[in-house]
């Protein structure tokens, strides 16, 4: 008689009140990109403070960071950072997560407000902005202690809870916490878990041990003073966004080859070994064009494709902020227009390096355009990326409770995003750290109709409880 | 004694209510590109029939022009067609005006709310969106027409007024309306005057005999079912953005160059005759940079900068949809995106076949790039150039009318900007059209801060009545 089948029980029992809370959470619009929305992520923190609490947490605490670096008026939300269980037996796990979430218009294309938690009951999607990055995985952590707890069995380990509301802008204030507490309320933390990514696949689990970093540039081309009348201007001034155009088609070519000098140079070559790891993965170019809901790959092979999503540098264009962006046909010149842009990076790229090769590239290219206008180039953000080894105990837990929710053996993989926290927690504390999605590749995290299924969110708190049981009994 | 000394009294003590006029249609947003206020639009139509028809108007009629053709839930907003005055004896002036507006909105870089009109005592001018472009010359006609009954004197010739609101998102109605009503409302009419563009610079009075065309072109790039999130899918996929840069970056280079082949062989080529209108003009580079609030002009010289404005086409990137466009670092792969761009066009350009210049490039170009993503190219809407004769009737009643108000002889000039329904009017009617600003160069127009002079309005009614005493006059 396993204990884990009274709390599996348990987590079914609570599938009604774990999406309630889960509707609650999407409901609240912790954008935390948009400066409008920081009063929504700030109680966004306050109701995850409330429910570690309710789960009698011994500390609870909402931690202030101070003032948004590049908003001095604006406060940043609070890591809230939470204790359950203080016994010297038992090993100590960090988990991580994030509360804030990436922008979403109903008008971006979404087919239900991206705010109300919308279940689709034929297919089991329950669709919201969050739902699967990352309100879902960290009220799985919640919901999962909570079934422990009906079940009447004991967590067999601490957790420390990190839960921050700056990860969708570049984690501003995580790295500086990190380093302070490193040895008061991180100290005595043997790994570090944290469910932010997504299967490989849609059918399944994997565990995860490497991540792209990445490096966000904005691109400001400047030159009259307001907008301009195409008709009165056109062709007798330097239109920023003409240079801006010359400067964004300089980067990237269609098939996806960055073209800024030296870059390809920092990327570590592909060992035998390593391209054997590509050989066994449960992922198929079907999945893919399903997730793309097109057939627009650039590669027809599995391995090159994750390849290029794993261990190769990628250039993605995003948009201009000060064009013309509504529907219609305005006939403007924009005065000031800014390029956003960011590479994800791989072993052995370096930031700095990095945004000097851009920074050099795009100034190149601009003095070669031969206009007035001013460029500056500036990286908005930048997280490095990642790598650890999935023999530790940590995955050798994860690897077997994933064994015992799903009865497979996970993929072991890695992703092209990034959670530039991953890389600090290992650096700063010395202690492992495991990826351990709930969600799939699917969910359409960052997108109009983001979700997480319903299988994934009961199945996945499961597995974040069995995780927790299986490492107080690996071989360490 | 001058019967217009009289007149030009009145429009001096109307001051305050013709602010008040200006001020109250300013405060209607109608933009035509925007569904959303198409009730605005309409709410403007009714605000004008009704000015009309205080005046004494024997007929205002709000035409119903049926549904847009782009979105066929949508009526388009009315033609006011209006009547002043039926005295066979009598010349007919058509006069046409339009009371939609260029979108705007608070965010796009306003100092002041666009739809409240916001004087600036000190400077004069009068800041709000449709405040020269085209409220302010409408509204200076009804004051014009106001300020002769006040004054006592009859209005020496007779009047239609056909004002439409789907200028600024290409006039659609206006052409089958004109072709339709040819030798019903427009019967009898001797010329048209054209109050909708600008002084060549801020100092002096100018008449307009030449009118840039504009094509409109939209091309769409869309490639996976739903935004991306670059870390998961960066390096995978065919970026429609990417896809969509290389395509703005072959059309127009940064010193205003059109890159796609065949367009320079349309321009009729410059002449020694023409050259020669060139070399006498009230307009200072000085005026062209304090305009642009930059050093950002391409030429250093009058002469060229005026031919690059007046006599040679200039493509003009304006924005893109679909992208991402607001502020912060949104990490997507935009599924699909609508590149916006315009040429303006002179003789002997011809509409239909610079449409195919521009598709037969950019499927070239697109071809090229070997990306999955699919391409399609339309044009929005196209208005051709138009050149008129500065020796008729009306433009000699015009310049004795500019003599009489300023004191100068006006500059005989040509715009960049296109007002298609000139061309049409010359054609459809066969009468002579001109086109008498109101507003100066620097007023803003479809940009930020729009705004119009107080002087000029001012100066702008007297203007427009000492006009229609001219015509009553002139040898013709
Ligand atoms: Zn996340
Ligand atoms: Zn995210
Ligand atoms: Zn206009
Ligand atoms: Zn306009």
């Amino acid at each position: 008689n396993n204990p884990m089948d009274k709390f599996f029980a348990e987590v079914d029992k609570a599938v009604p009140a774990s999406i309630d809370l889960l509707r609650a959470a999407v409901s609240i619009p912790s954008i935390s990109a948009d400066p409008a929305n920081r009063p929504d992520v700030v109680r966004m923190a306050g109701f995850l403070a409330e429910q570690l609490e309710n789960l009698g947490c011994s500390t609870v605490e909402q931690r202030a960071l101070g003032k948004q670096p590049d908003k001095p008026d604006l406060d940043l939300p609070p890591i809230v950072l939470a204790q359950y269980g203080e016994d010297e037996g038992k090993k100590t796990i960090l988990v991580y997560g994030h509360y804030d979430v990436q922008p979403a218009l109903k008008d971006d294309g979404w087919n239900t407000d991206p705010f109300t938690l919308t279940i689709d009951e034929e297919t089991g999607r329950m669709y919201g902005r969050g739902s699967t990055d990352d309100k879902g995985p960290v009220l799985g952590w919640i919901c999962a202690l909570q079934a422990y707890k009906k079940a009447g069995i004991e967590v067999p380990v601490n957790i420390k809870f990190c839960l921050e509301g700056m990860e969708e802008y570049g984690s501003e204030g995580l790295d500086d916490l990190i380093r302070e507490e490193k040895d008061k309320f991180f100290n005595g933390v043997d790994a570090v878990c944290i469910s932010d990514n997504y299967w490989l696949g849609t059918t399944k689990p994997c565990l995860t041990y490497g991540l792209r970093g990445v490096s966000y540039f904005n691109i400001t081309i400047a030159g009259p003073a307001a907008d301009l009348h195409s008709g009165v201007f056109g062709g007798t001034v330097h239109e920023p966004l003409t240079d801006l155009s010359h400067i964004f088609a300089s980067l990237v070519l269609p098939n996806g080859t960055i073209t800024i000098p030296g870059i390809m140079d920092q990327v570590a070559p592909l060992t035998d070994s390593e391209r054997s790891l590509y050989q066994n993965l449960t992922f198929s170019m079907h999945e893919l064009e399903s997730a793309l809901g097109s057939q627009t790959q650039i590669c027809e092979g599995v391995e090159e494709t994750l390849m290029r999503r794993w261990r190769y540098p990628s250039l993605s264009l995003h948009g201009i902020e000060g064009a013309f962006s509504a529907s219609g046909a305005k006939t403007v010149i924009p005065a000031k227009v800014q390029g956003k842009f960011s590479i994800r990076t791989v072993p052995d790229m370096e930031p700095d390096h990095l945004t000097s090769l851009v920074k050099n590239h795009v100034n190149a290219v601009f003095e070669g355009l031969g206009s007035k206008n001013t460029c500056s180039v500036t990286c908005l953000h930048e997280g490095r990326p990642w790598v650890a080894s999935p023999d530790h105990w940590n995955y050798r837990a994860a690897s077997t409770a994933v064994q015992s929710v799903f009865g497979v053996s996970p993929d072991l993989t890695r992703e092209g995003g990034s959670i530039p926290v991953t890389l600090t927690f290992e650096q700063e504390l010395g202690v492992n750290v495991l990826l351990l999605p709930m969600g799939r590749n699917d969910d359409g995290a960052h997108s109009v109709n983001e979700k997480l299924d319903r299988g994934n969110y009961v199945e996945g708190i499961k597995l974040l409880g069995a995780y927790l049981w299986e490492v107080a009994r690996v071989e360490t």
